[in-house]
């Protein structure tokens, strides 16, 4: 376990990484079946059939499991990992089943909140990557971190 | 049930609507044990202690949800509706227990896609808003339409 990081322990340029998570063909099924019923997501056979052409995971699916790759990963924030939005999310490559995800943190700009005090925000580019290092999920994300009290 | 768009069908300001979901205490915790398990999502009496001061949903949690909604609303494309991306995505309002959401959608833009003949960008803004209308989330995101084949 890595110790949370205060703002002041952060610089541009850091790197963090994450475990790895195993997409199983039911999981691809059992979440899209709640949040994303469409038929490239749950059957294999309808997927041919689809844009995609073979069976994918849902980009909300592949989000989750970058949030809990990170969650469980090097990158620490006091008071946990909270994000107030992000500026871009792409899902350049599409999630199979049997692919092995795992993220790659790196912070591009810190600054001081103005709405937050005593807090900055972590403005982070996470990407999500599959065995083959192909981009299956690209965010930039701005996260608030509590400052040291001095 | 809608009857699904093509690129042609669709227009600059059209909007859709979805059904509505209640977010139940126990949907929150499960959704966050298996993707985003940090307190303020797990437990209430850890949430006091966070910068939310209550339980809330998990910002992931209510972009699958809010995916859910879309899939099973009034805005439907032929082929499903395939995300590549967004460009903005915040979360305005937390989630609390008992919320009731719903998604307003607004076509902002329509172009053809170089990269995929025959489809064209649907460019629209997604947002999620709770029983007193506070918007809990807003996403932009492109979408692919396939063209009427003429």
């Amino acid at each position: 376990m890595s110790t949370p990081l205060y703002y002041e322990d952060l610089a541009v340029g850091q790197t963090f990484g994450t475990g790895t998570v195993l997409v199983e063909p039911d999981m691809i099924k059992v979440f899209a079946a709640e949040f994303d019923p469409q038929p490239f997501h749950l059957d294999q056979d309808a997927a041919r059939a689809s844009l995609f052409g073979e069976l994918v995971a849902s980009g909300w699916h592949t989000a989750a499991l970058t949030m809990r790759l990170l969650v469980t990963g090097e990158f620490r924030i006091v008071g946990g990992l909270i994000g107030l939005g992000a500026e871009e999310l792409r899902w350049p490559w599409p999630v199979h089943p049997g692919d092995v995800l795992r993220v790659e943190s790196e912070v591009m700009e810190l600054r001081p909140s103005k709405s937050h005090p005593g807090h900055g925000l972590v403005r982070v580019r996470n990407t999500t990557l599959n065995q083959d290092s192909e981009p299956v999920m690209i965010t930039v994300v701005t996260m608030i971190a509590p400052r040291r009290v001095s």
